[in-house]
């Protein structure tokens, strides 16, 4: 098989859970395949142990969704499994019945690069069941993915107080697009550039990188190898030091520098890829600085993390470009987000909404009821609370908010005194798309300008502000009503 | 952009880091694209504290090499790159290099489903430095993962002592593929099905599922759920039994078990997903014989890893088939292997190979030089030892190996007393592709082989036996002086 087209030229409709297809068809055999039901997609906790996460991955979903279609092959595909006993598990009429069905769901969601916080529905699904069943798990797998990455980015960049972040996490990212989708959620999250050379063509990331020890090796001694490689691009000089001995290294980029120099051009820096990475960088940015070269750029990588970043400025290292790679791409510290998908109301026979929740011991786990809007607050700018709301139910002048998990914490927000807009925003409506994709650049610069907009506090990486989500209050209400009413019915 | 179709439409030729792509101007530029190079794709540590990795991912690279080809598209994005000074990075004539490179090396790996260890050469590349260099990045990306959840999927089989193990981690996987792949890993590694069904339909994979919690809620009572998916699937009944309260969850299970029987049905069993599954089994396990579903199975899921299916079976719990998802396909304890590729030799200007070797202060990261083959030694069908050597320095009968970081640990390997074969074999030769796919059953095959022929103790979790891996005596010796040389000529 081919991994590069026969692979991908398969429809992605198929990308989802066996069970979404069983459910689907014994939603359709009892008659129930289009009852209008509401799912949202949310997390409970925020990764990292963090104050924040950054969503990301709506542009997927979107190019997913528009071509959601159960092709031939899937059909054929669906027609060879078997049951237990043998038999081919799902009716030809069901079968029929999928490769005519399309998608007309309406979608709403939360834009890229916005801020949010556990228990926020990012993602809101309102159809018939049976389609929002299927299109379940490759929502959870697309922005589980895109928010962790993002959000590890903001991180790493948050710690690095500016200072460009390069991505180069390729080599040790699960999978060939588990490598390109990273790169495409870090450079939104906050990374500079990338070096993975086609996600930079695919997503116009800005793509970097120099050369490796192997370029050092393949010459007798390490000033040959900086020599040629100046050569070849004396634009694009990063040397990197520590084939040998780091600072030896940094002495024949210097030499290698001033033959540059004689040339009219300039090195652009050096790199640092081992050893103590804060007293090396210190030593070298002297030796540089008397050289004469200034402006000559300290790069730094080796496993670093957003906490080694931090660590390292602590240390008053003197390094101005990070180059992240496994820890970044692969969220190591916490490499999967636990975003869930949940039912939150379904239309009875009479045409009614009913609230839907799925009872937990842990009180974190019972989802919120309800066709959920979205509504942050602002004071001078800043973000002050979010309300989750039913678009039902309705809001107030003054709304008082409630805890998601614990309702003793309230809040009350007074929409005279403060702004605020609603963040779910129609990505399809009916089945047809209602979004345009609103460039790279701009969902960088909605990332930007939203961590101005959250307090400090939110961002620290230990024991952080926890940023005010709450229901609303009728919606907290009906919430407390339909469990009290489950949990009789438990024990009836 | 569409994820499906023009995002797996380009090449993955450009899927490297864009050092690769400088190096490779540099040594065109300096006439030095076309010397021979060896290069060994290794890991330095077994993942997860274990002791041995199950090598993974050939064929997937078998593929992009075959393929390998800069396409116009490729050329036109590489052409628009600019240097720090604004102009074109990459002359014309170069581009020009590009478009027409075909792939010309000798590749040789270690089938997948193979036991390896550290230090060991999982992929041999010996061809133009160019071409070495460029495929660097996307072998690592792919045997890294490969192999990494492959490994991951065995522990778990192992743990689970030869009961199914589903895989059913999609929607918590890293990006579209990362979940695609990790199925596939998953599935040689020791997995019996997944719940992807686009894994299950390219790979050949037996697919798994009923329903989930969402089903229970539609309806107005768990008991009413379970009929309406009993008539629908009367074939596939699994119980989601803990929607409300697993117990009683289990009787509602019961009750329409024998609803099924009386037309000559029989439900599957139950599934736990949730609270203490070592208790709940047992209970469920009772409730179940008494009422004379003996062979009805107790599928349980909720985060699990080989360490806790271990731990549940050490408490007797009752469960049948496990169900794992996040921690399996994401390697959620080590996210990443850090395999790495090393320059090993090279051919000087009169056409002989010097051997090459990286310093380092760790002694762990200082590579094996050589051109390497891997000969495996058995007693009595048991793995006793890997040699790694020199196929130009040759073996002996009698070979005393020494290990490649502390070289007072060795071993006399006997050849008259022992088995023994060379584990890489010819993949392509001058580009050509010499490797047949096996198909996923002899891989799994191998897999189950290779873990029956290893010791006890090599697979334990906690301070599993080193399996002895050595460097052959010769090659040990070159390894020697290299460094001493290179150490001399570092303090010169």
């Amino acid at each position: 098989m081919r991994l590069t087209k026969d692979l991908y030229n398969h429809s992605l409709t198929l990308l989802t859970d066996f069970y979404q297809i069983t459910m689907a068809y014994a939603y359709w055999k009892n008659g129930m395949a289009e009852r209008e039901s509401v799912f949202n997609l949310y997390f409970r906790e925020n990764p990292f142990g963090g104050g924040y996460a950054i969503a990301c991955g709506l542009d997927y979903i979107v190019d997913y969704l528009e071509h959601f279609k159960f092709t031939e092959s899937d059909i054929e595909f669906l027609s060879t499994i078997k049951s237990n006993s043998g038999n081919q598990l799902f009716e030809d009429e069901f079968l029929k019945y999928l490769s005519n069905l399309s998608f007309t769901c309406d979608i709403d969601a939360i834009p890229e690069g916005s801020l949010v916080f556990p228990h926020e529905p990012i993602i809101r699904v309102i159809g018939p069941v049976i389609q929002s069943q299927i299109i379940e798990t490759p929502l959870l797998n697309i922005i589980n993915f895109q928010t962790l990455v993002a959000t590890k980015a903001s991180r790493i960049a948050y710690a690095a107080k500016g200072e460009p972040v390069l991505e180069f996490g390729l080599r040790r990212a699960q999978g060939v697009d588990g490598a390109i989708a990273a790169s495409r959620a870090a450079y939104i999250g906050g990374c500079s550039s990338t070096s993975n050379v086609l996600a930079a063509k695919l997503f116009d990331i800005p793509v970097a990188g120099t050369h490796a020890h192997s370029w050092i090796l393949t010459f007798d001694s390490e000033i040959e190898a900086f020599k040629a490689y100046a050569d070849a691009l004396p634009d694009n000089c990063v040397f990197l030091v520590d084939t040998y001995d780091t600072l030896e290294g940094v002495k024949n980029a210097i030499a290698v520098g001033n033959i540059l120099r004689e040339k009219g051009k300039e090195m652009i820096g050096i790199r640092i890829d081992s050893g103590d990475l804060a007293y090396l960088s210190q030593q070298a940015r002297k030796m540089l600085d008397q050289a004469g070269f200034q402006n000559a750029e300290i790069v730094a990588s080796n496993d670093l993390n957003e906490k080694l970043v931090q660590s390292l400025k602590m240390q008053d290292a003197q390094i101005s470009v990070w180059g992240i790679g496994t820890k970044l791409v692969t969220a190591y510290e916490q490499p999967a987000l636990g975003a869930v998908y949940k039912l939150a109301a379904i239309k009875n026979k009479h045409g009614h909404w009913e609230h839907k929740l799925k009872l937990s011991e842990q009180s974190m786990k019972v989802n919120n009821p309800g066709i959920q809007q979205l509504r942050r607050y602002y004071q001078n700018g800043k973000m002050i609370a979010d309300m989750i709301y039913d678009i039902n139910l309705g809001t107030r002048k003054k709304n008082t908010i409630f805890h998601p998990v614990d309702a003793t914490k309230r809040k009350v927000l007074d929409e005279k005194l403060l702004e605020y807009n609603d963040l779910l925003i129609p990505v399809f409506r009916n089945g047809i798309k209602k979004y345009k994709f609103p460039g790279m650049p701009s969902i960088k610069n909605k990332v930007a300008g939203e961590m101005k907009a959250i307090h400090g506090g939110i961002k620290r990486f230990e024991n952080p502000h926890i940023y005010p989500v709450g229901l609303e209050e009728s919606l907290h209400h009906a919430k407390m009503d339909l469990i009290l009413k489950l949990r009789k019915y438990e024990n009836s």
